[in-house]
């Protein structure tokens, strides 16, 4: 077994047969899905607690059913009505959860860097679940796992990950793996919105549109963003006949993704839902069962 | 069984065989909580998704309770704090949570239409447990199930609905599924609040209150609407001696209903909630368990 | 067995045999959470329901850990956002909950005596988990615990409280078990927040600090409270070299204490919060449980 991490906090550092072993530890989970009862006791009498100190219904409900598939004892700890606000350090809230001997915390956090301080600090496993502008290693491999699965391997595809990069913890740790994967990655948008840095990290950056229109280097209106950025039927005409649609969700449809393009053929947005929970089954069993194993 | 639906979302449509059919499993599921061990195994590895657009502790609550006791996977999603509040829409946030494969979404909106719109497009199942001033299928089913303990049958009994009756759900629900059932409905309310197509439902409208002050055909305050429409104890005295008082909930003591009513020996308001987890037991066994059975 | 009460509500009148049987139950629980798996069936098919009017996802968390690992569901019923705020009562939200047949209801609430209240009301188990500026039972329980671990017995022990007295339901709960235990309890703090009749309960109140500046009589400031009553080390100095240091959390470094004594040695913050979860485990366990041992 590849895996002898505490903690999944970052795809920084992180070698591509660990990710291997997730994707394939993914791929077994994501078969209890389909059956008729989808129930495995393999992290029974686990505690799994969500500490989320931003709002995200859909990450967290990713986890949860992922937990309790699992058998886990999954508990939700938001951080508004905390003692957070009640003038307690977010360390101080995350060793008084320790305390109580959970086996995982599932950490998301509006401050780059907080689920790595946590990682120092606890004994038990901490998954980074976002934080910030920062990274969300857990959406990374589930965009992984949804490319792999359509394309049958990852070495060698070209992806173009269009947007607001710099704000982006999802594009950063997307860059970390797919680069780790040995894929080329070409990032575009607004050059305000792409970091300097970029290129650093291996990837291409393109502003091939930026001429049309974005001489002044920013964004006036949402309706212009959409315009020069947004992924329309006409742009998708442009692309190879296999090319997969990605989008990490919420879909602002009209915006940066047309209702047409969400909806087509080659759109694996679902997929990715789906293939998020079978990710974070993984990644918890790797982190809170594997030792058993 | 007569069972054969997806959803359940209406109550307009639905046969006198169906609801019969809810309410016997309701009654073997009410067993269930008198046992010393509340948990059968029935829908062990089945996973239910409570997505409530509106607040409502209580509904949720039952529907919990209701599918833990079935060993179901139980997850609360609330729309505050969620993607939908990021732009996403009611049918894409729902897209998204069927991806995650439950069998079963609970769905409360505050927008008629809602539950049918997902029944529609989800392949899970779907259940409306309120939506807008339109129905709320299982509060009907939980008054039937109630009626008929206390009487031993539903056919040929008068029910009186008294209240705001153009803004609520429960009272149509209700008069679908006791017409259905060969029941005697009749409506009575400020004239304001009676929708005008009451008759075409079958059902007899009393205005007989109407005269004592309601010439305005509005109500000048809460207050003004006790007086005329309240439940107190006088008026207990003009119905028959073997009357059931009944509420769905929360009760505002004093507005609607006396406190002396309330508390009286004529009310099954606390029946009304105990059986709301029988019946919802027996709703999500026979969508969700019934293919095995 | 000792533990014949339907209910948790208060210190002021349990007995010392009553408190060491939660006390030594509560230690058996506290090896659970060592295991690799934390789960044993005690309390599968009970339902538990914590409900919450005041904001406090320690406590809820706490007690919910606590359910889950004796397999109890437990079902968080928060007021906001429920029937609560749609004018019900308190009782009668407690009653319509108690229809749903729990076996034990956690109640949190603003209002002193709301507990109590419920206790006499519903047929079912009533936990207070902190009732205004009156009590906060489990608290004081896992204190108690705490000290007894450490010091191997609690009879004729010393323990000065300090801080504001008169609002807090930790210090009350605690002068009430304590002196049951045969300890012996000063109380410390501006006159101002001691409450007149601590002497009444057999309690020592040290006003030392006064003079040095408190001759108003009043808390002009934080920083004016931190520099007379907080404790830093300079203060740790003139205490017993096997001094406990407890907060009950949440913890406001530099206010009450300085970081430098919450992280020291002699703090044993975090084993309070250990023995939080093992102290509600056997509540749960001697309410709920206890019949069928």
């Amino acid at each position: 077994m590849a895996w002898t991490r505490k903690d999944l906090v970052s795809m920084q550092d992180i070698e591509a047969t660990e990710i291997g072993e997730v994707l394939d530890t993914a791929e077994s989970m994501k078969e209890i899905a389909t059956r008729e009862i989808k129930k495995v006791p393999t992290l029974r009498g686990k505690t799994v607690v969500n500490l989320f100190y931003e709002a995200s219904t859909r990450t967290r409900t990713s986890f949860e059913i992922a937990g309790k598939w699992l058998s886990a004892d999954v508990i939700n700890f938001s951080a508004s009505g905390s003692s957070a606000e009640k003038g307690e350090s977010f360390l101080d809230t995350a060793r008084n959860i320790e305390a109580m001997s959970p086996d995982v915390v599932v950490v998301r956090h509006k401050a780059a860097g907080g689920p790595a301080l946590l990682a120092r600090h606890l004994r038990c496993s901490v998954i980074n679940a976002g934080d910030g502008a920062h990274e969300h290693p857990t959406q990374a491999l589930l965009d992984l796992l949804t490319i792999r699965e359509k394309k049958g391997h990852l070495e060698g595809l070209n992806v173009t990950i269009v947007g607001d990069i710099t704000h982006s913890r999802v594009a950063r740790s997307n860059i970390y793996a797919m680069r780790r994967m040995g894929m080329t990655v070409t990032v575009a948008g607004p050059p305000t919105l792409i970091p300097p840095a970029c290129q650093e990290l291996g990837v291409k950056v393109s502003h091939r549109l930026q001429h049309e229109r974005m001489t002044g280097g920013f964004i006036p209106s949402l309706r212009e963003y959409s315009r020069v950025w947004g992924l329309g039927l006409d742009r998708l005409q442009h692309c190879r006949p296999d090319v997969l649609i990605m989008h990490p969700g919420p879909v602002n449809r009209g915006i940066e993704i047309s209702p047409e393009v969400a909806d087509s053929q080659y759109s694996v947005i679902l997929d990715q839902v789906t293939n998020g929970v079978a990710v974070r089954m993984a990644v918890l069993y790797l982190l809170a069962g594997g030792k058993a194993a």
